[in-house]
């Protein structure tokens, strides 16, 4: 705890993951004045056929 | 934000997932009183074996 | 099964959740082809401070 | 409702999510007072490289 | 990582949550062949006018 | 999209928030080689004994 949800589309490299997770528990280890080893990151990955913006899928978009 | 997230079975088609989020994307609008660009809406696709009701997985009923 | 989360603003009324809860938990189960009773819907309230759109806390717009 | 998301590793064998749901579902039930049926659990499986401990991938460690 | 989000009723005690927490986090550590100290539970608490169960709100019911 | 979600303690001040919001957001835009305004955040506030860690609330650590 804390625990960071990242739903976001398919996808992102594994290096790209990998920056981001140390980045992102970073800077919420500080926000919350915890040590980063508290952290937990979950990314979720979405087929823009699965995703809604504005009313309209964005595979259709 | 709004974000509607639809946690479902897998297996819906595509247009049925096209019709689901362009409706579920404008109620959500009109209740919230903001447009409906402001709605993000994110379809989960279960698999049977992942999925418990009543104490039993879906696949085993 | 499905489950639908709805994450909003806080401040929609009873009257405006009663409406939405029942009007997407039909368009849902029409879209899964499955009776509305297999629906359930969470309403998540989030107090403006709590909300994050294009880097910025929805308190601060 | 009550909803259990269980967000694990992938690679659990059917078995174990059949014994996991029947026996995580009567726990939470008999706390919340309320029969199984009313319980839905949903299992989510995450690849190791897509989820961050103490700011590393799982698939680095 | 695992990690448990508990969606429930508002109103349970301190002392069933205990109860539920440490025998959900056992059995799910026993499922994955994961330690205990491994488990993260999230309890997320909502007032029956947030939930809606085939089309209706709890509050109505 | 993407959606972020953290799920955190209680107590964190606006500022703080103010502040992992824009630097979480301006990561997992980059990441996804989005621009900022497309990334939602959620913060979420668990009271201590609403939190397991290894099979124990938080408040009871």
């Amino acid at each position: 705890m804390p625990v960071i949800t990242i739903a976001g589309n398919e996808g992102i490299t594994t290096e790209a993951k990998r920056k981001m997770v140390k980045k992102v528990s970073k800077i919420v280890a500080e926000s919350y004045d915890l040590p980063t080893e508290a952290i937990t990151v979950l990314i979720q990955s979405y087929p823009k056929e699965n995703v809604g913006v504005g009313g309209e899928l964005l595979s259709d978009r």
